[in-house]
C-alpha cells in the first residue's frame, strides 16, 4: 500500500489514535504521524513507547503542515479543539473526527473551519473497554465498518482519499446521512452501554448485601456487561449528552418492551417469553452471516488481542 | 485422575450434558457414561458422534445401575424426570442437577425421590450460546465455578464424590445455600440475560425502520447483547418462571436506576453520568482481578473453542 498523506495529525491519543497509528505504520499509509493529547502523562507515554513519530505539546502545533487532521478527542471537546486548530490548519487539508455522535460533532465543529479544507466527519464502528495511548492495536479496524458523513459539498476526491485510508487500515467503508448514523447508533451501541452500565451499577449496590460473589460467581451474562461498563466514563457521557434525543427515544422503546416482559414472568405466561426468546436468537444469526462477529462461544476468554492489554 | 464414579447417566443431551462427557472422557472420571435426551432426533445425533459410550430411549432405562445421575433437562422438565426415574434408581446412587434456578428444582425434584439416594442439587456457572448435542466441549467448566447444594442431611462422602467429580471436570467447587443461589444468579444472570433479550427484540423492530442496518453495523456493544440474546429460549423461558421473585427484584432495582440515568440525559446533568461510569468501571477491575475473564480487548473476536460452534 502506498502512502496516502504526507502527514497526519492524531489529535488525541487514545484507543482510536493508537490503533489507527499502529495500523497506519503496518500499511505505510502515512508519511509521518504526529500526535498530541490533552493530558502531559499521556504525551510522555506517546513518547516513550514510540507511537508517533513526533508529539507536540499541542493541538496548534500538531496540525501544522498536515493534509489530514483526525479529531479523537471525546465528543464534548470536539468545538474547542476545532476553534485552536483553525488558524493553523494548511489550506487543502482534510479534517475528520473519530466520534460516536455525528450530529453533535458536525454542529461544534464545522462552524470553526475555515473555507480552505475539507471536513468529512467519520466513525470507526471498533473499540474495546480500554483507553489511553497504550490500548491501541494494529488490527482493531480490520474487517470493521467505518461509517464516513461527507456533506453535499465535500470534494469527491477528498472523500476517496479518507476511504482509502479507512480501507487500508482494513476497515470496510460506508457513506451515510448525519442523523440516520445518530439513530442506527443509539440502537446498536448507545443505549445497549446505558443498559449494561445499569445493570452493573445494580450489581455493585447488591455487592453490599452479597459481599464479593457477585463478582466471584459473575456468569457469562453479567461478564460481558462488565465488560462493555468498563468502557471510557469521559467518552460515554459525552455520547449520551450529544445523542440525547435518539437515546431517549430508543430507552422508551426499551423500557416498554421490558414491562411487557417483566408482565409476563409475573403472570407467568411462558409462551410469550418463549416466543421473544426464540425471535431474538435469530437475529444473532444475522450478525454472524453478516461477519460482524464469529460463532465461536468464547464468552469473553478469547486472547487474540493480549499485547493491548496494557 | 481415578473414576470417581461406575456408572454416570446424563439426563438431557445439551451444552451442559455434552460438555461434561467430553471433560469427563478427558480425565477418566467414569467407568461408564450413559445418556438419553427426550428428542429422538438428540439421541440419534448423540449416538452419531459417539458422545456416550451409551444412548437409551429412556431415562428410566438411562438411570438403572447408575452411581450418579446428573438432571441436564430445563428447569420446567426437572418434576416429570425425577418422577419417570425414581422407581429404577440405585440404592446409595447421587442424584444432581445442573439448573439455573434451585429453590424450584428442590421443590420439584425432592418429593419424588426415594430415601435410599442422595439429593445434591448443582450449578456449573458456565455456559454458550449454544444447544444441543453437538454443542459441547471438554473445556467448558476450565477455571469456572461449580455451585453444590446439599442438605442439612447430604451424606458428606456423597458430596465430597460429586465434589471430585466437578473438580475433575476442571471447576472450583463452592457450597451455598438454595435461596442464596437464586439471588445471587439473578443479579449475575439472569437480569442480564432479560435485558439483553429486551434489546435485542428492541433492534428486531427497528430493523423494519432501518433495513439491515442494525445487524451490519452492531458494535461492541449490542454484538456482545446478541451472543447472550442468542442462548436457548426453553431453558431462559424455564428460568424466569422459576425465579420470579428474586427476578422481579433485581429488574424493580435496575429500571429504578435507569430512570435516574434516563433523567440525567434528559436534564444534561453530565456529571452524575460520569460518575456513574467510573463506578462501574471499578467492578470490571474485581473480575478480572477475581480470574473469571481475562483482560483482552477480544469483544467476542476470540475462537479458541471453535470445535464447539457445529
Amino acid at each position: 500500500m502506498s502512502q496516502i498523506y504526507n502527514r497526519v495529525a492524531l489529535i488525541g491519543l487514545g484507543l482510536i489514535a493508537g490503533s489507527m497509528a499502529h495500523a497506519m505504520r503496518r500499511a505505510d499509509l502515512a508519511g509521518e504521524i504526529v500526535g498530541t493529547a490533552r493530558s502531559e502523562e499521556s504525551r510522555e507515554i506517546a513518547r516513550r513507547i514510540g507511537l508517533c513519530d513526533r508529539v507536540t505539546d499541542t493541538a496548534a502545533k500538531a496540525v501544522q503542515g498536515a493534509d489530514l487532521v483526525v479529531l479523537c478527542v471525546p465528543v464534548g471537546a470536539m468545538g474547542a479543539v476545532a476553534r485552536e486548530i483553525a488558524p493553523h490548519l494548511a489550506p487543502g487539508a482534510t479534517i475528520t473526527d473519530v466520534g460516536s455522535v455525528k450530529r453533535a460533532v458536525v454542529e461544534a465543529v464545522a462552524p470553526h473551519l475555515p473555507d480552505h479544507v475539507e471536513f468529512i466527519p467519520g466513525h470507526p464502528l471498533a473499540g474495546t473497554e480500554h483507553s489511553g495511548p497504550e490500548s491501541g492495536f494494529a488490527e482493531l479496524f480490520d474487517n470493521r465498518f467505518c461509517l464516513l458523513m461527507p456533506g453535499e459539498d465535500t470534494s469527491p476526491e477528498a472523500v476517496a482519499k479518507l476511504r482509502g485510508l479507512w480501507e487500508g487500515l482494513g476497515a470496510n467503508v460506508e457513506e451515510m446521512d448525519v442523523d440516520h448514523h445518530d439513530l442506527v447508533l443509539a440502537v446498536t451501541s448507545h443505549v445497549p452501554h446505558l443498559i449494561a452500565y445499569t445493570m452493573v451499577g445494580v450489581a455493585d449496590d447488591l455487592r453490599r448485601v452479597t459481599d464479593s460473589e457477585v463478582i466471584k460467581y459473575s456468569a457469562a451474562g453479567f461478564r460481558d456487561f462488565t465488560r462493555i461498563a468498563a468502557s471510557d466514563p469521559t467518552m460515554w457521557r459525552d455520547v449520551f449528552l450529544n445523542n440525547k434525543e435518539a437515546t431517549l427515544e430508543i430507552l422508551g422503546r426499551f423500557t416498554e418492551e421490558l414491562f411487557a416482559l417483566q408482565r409476563a414472568i409475573r403472570t407467568g405466561h411462558g409462551e410469550e417469553l418463549f416466543d421473544y426468546f426464540t425471535r431474538t436468537r435469530a437475529i444473532r444469526r444475522g450478525i454472524i452471516e453478516a461477519g460482524q462477529d464469529t460463532d465461536a462461544p468464547d464468552f469473553g476468554r478469547g486472547k487474540d488481542h493480549g499485547k493491548a492489554a496494557s
